[in-house]
């Protein structure tokens, strides 16, 4: 859960950012809805899909609009200082378009003075519904998707419970990968697991795909395809709790694999040390690509044929960008992964993965997972 | 997985209930996109709540529209004429606000004519990319809502998948329900079982609480509360795969529970006997409600004191509406719950749930478990 406290900075912090006639902003993005109130619509619920708005103004209030189901679907408690709910559904009536309420909340608003909405998620209808001209697009999505890099304690501490939980699930997935076991079979013993450590349900996503020498780039959702001996098993997921994520990845052996592979795993790790060590407040994505390439180039394989890494937090991949190209300059604060891979046609794939927080001289661990074969 | 026949009828539907003016409409609730479509990004991927929108034109054309990380997390093949699909990543350069490609997709857009947006999802960003006046607000959004009631061929064989994962879960229920077993390890183990019989991820939410004689009326997920001889477990759960649902409920016995309890169990299930002999085209949601709960009167509980059920399909709930004051008229390819229950202070709580397929004389069974304490 995001505290009040973080609510109530990261709106100060929005309202240093927005230009000065702005008197008011409708949040609209699940996401930042969620990052300034601690309002979230649980994913995993009957209300899934739907949604609330947050109206924020200058004066530092806060108001939360919903219809009454979706109110009461929220994983979390909002911090807010008014809400607007609209009565939706009492199971007496019949109801039809239940987004016809939530634009009745917004109606009910009076909001002065110019203002914006968030342009890239805020409904026709919501900004209809405001009275029509919603002044001037100021950027709001894009100003907020630069505040999220940075992360809050509260967000931090949220992140650190979906590590644990990962930490579970790869604990668990190295007991239970084995000759003869599904894609499938491990996935729901990882999910298990992870549920079991986090406490509670959460989304659980990722790679749990099996390589072979003819498909070493293989990843996504598991299927029933069954292990077959010799073969590497590249397992970078995710378990989602209130909104934040973990993602980090380990490759372990299927039975007794070849010394190429060990020698390809020994070089993944080397990258993985590297991008690790050269993570720093102040160097840019391409300075962490490079120094996490440049074990794999020195040992005879390509460089990181995708992202060395990327910011971690609500969406994926999000800035900074761990890539060739990447200007991005990380902050003290940032999350990021570092996840040097190799895919080398005829023996197989190899990935791994930590979770980092980016710090003014170095880097502090947040996954706690064994990286070995 | 939604089918092209089934795309396409579907939208034939939609042009038919559109006024004659529109020759266009943006479709952007991502459930209806799926509708129309089969596209949706999957919820269970790294994607997890980025979108594409739908233009659909008078001449039967369909476009898709999405940035391209999106476009590779659809759960389905998208099943349309065209695609507008924006680069916005690339593992090499450093991006920041993912949403800008989408609407740089629709900038791309040609349309032609009068045209509407679907008001309630659409963007205001997508709708100055397309040029600003949205023309009227012609209802898209009710519209489809209604269509979404009676179910093709297409949504019923992906809503069966749904109920024969949910099946498997209720029967695992059943050999894991005991004293000091906790409610958490029930959903690790019902998910367990949901997913291995659908074969690939899904959501799993519901109910998974223990009730007792002080708190009749607990639900919702579970928690780290351990089982108590003599008490209830209302197991009511969802699994939902791509977009789709299923919906139903047993009540279990943990250990020896009382003659009390098992004659409340007796009411609910004669409830459920009688909503369901009630269902066919053309009754109303109250004669439903009613018919339901008369069993529950006569045996001296109260009437059921929530709906008797709803439709079903990608929300919830849905029309039409099974409460006291619902006009809602059943119509033959509604797809409905029926589910009674009963909580009473002192003793505990029961509810039994059915989906069912209504037909022009009566209804055919989705669900297949065992409605047994």
């Amino acid at each position: 859960m995001l505290t009040e406290a973080g609510c109530k900075a990261r709106r100060e912090l929005l309202w240093e950012r927005l230009p000065e006639s702005a008197q008011w902003v409708l949040i609209a993005d699940p996401r930042h809805v969620l990052y300034f109130s601690n309002f979230l619509v649980n994913p995993i619920c009957f209300a899934r899909g739907e949604r609330g708005l947050l109206l924020l103004e200058r004066s530092g209030k806060a108001t939360l609009l919903a219809d009454n189901f979706a109110r009461k679907c929220s994983s979390g408690e909002p911090f807010v200082d008014d809400e607007v709910i609209e009565a939706w559904y009492d199971h007496k009536h019949a109801v039809i378009n239940r987004d016809d309420a939530l634009f009745a909340a917004v109606k009910k608003l009076d909001v002065a003075g110019p203002g914006a909405v968030e342009a890239e998620a805020c409904p026709v209808s919501a900004l209809a519904a405001l009275g029509g001209d919603p002044s001037t697009d100021v950027g709001v999505g894009s100003i907020v998707r630069d505040l999220r890099r940075v992360k809050h304690e509260d967000e931090l501490a949220l992140m650190r419970q979906c590590m644990a939980a990962t930490n579970a699930g790869h604990a668990r997935a190295r007991e239970v990968i084995a000759p003869g076991v599904s894609e499938l079979d491990v996935y729901r013993e990882v999910q298990s697991a992870t549920v079991a450590a986090a406490g509670t349900p959460g989304i659980v996503y990722g790679d749990f795909r099996m390589n072979t020498p003819d498909l070493p780039k293989a990843g996504g959702l598991p299927t029933d395809a069954v292990f077959t001996e010799g073969n590497l098993f590249i397992l970078d997921y995710s378990c989602v709790l209130h909104g934040y994520r973990s993602d980090f990845t380990n490759t372990y052996a299927i039975g007794d694999v070849s010394d190429r592979h060990k020698e390809l795993f020994a070089a993944c790790a080397a990258a993985l040390s590297a991008g690790r060590e050269s993570v720093r407040a102040g160097v840019t994505g391409a300075d962490v690509y490079n120094a996490a390439s440049k074990p794999l180039t020195e040992a005879g394989f390509p460089a990181i044929p995708h992202h060395a890494g990327h910011g971690l937090g609500q969406g994926h991949p999000e800035p900074p960008i761990l890539v060739p190209a990447s200007a991005d300059v990380l902050r003290a604060g940032d999350v990021v992964t570092i996840e040097p891979g190799a895919y080398v046609e005829g023996l197989g794939g190899v990935r791994v993965e930590h979770n980092l927080l980016v710090t003014d001289d170095g880097s502090e661990r947040l996954d706690g997972h064994t990286i070995e074969l």
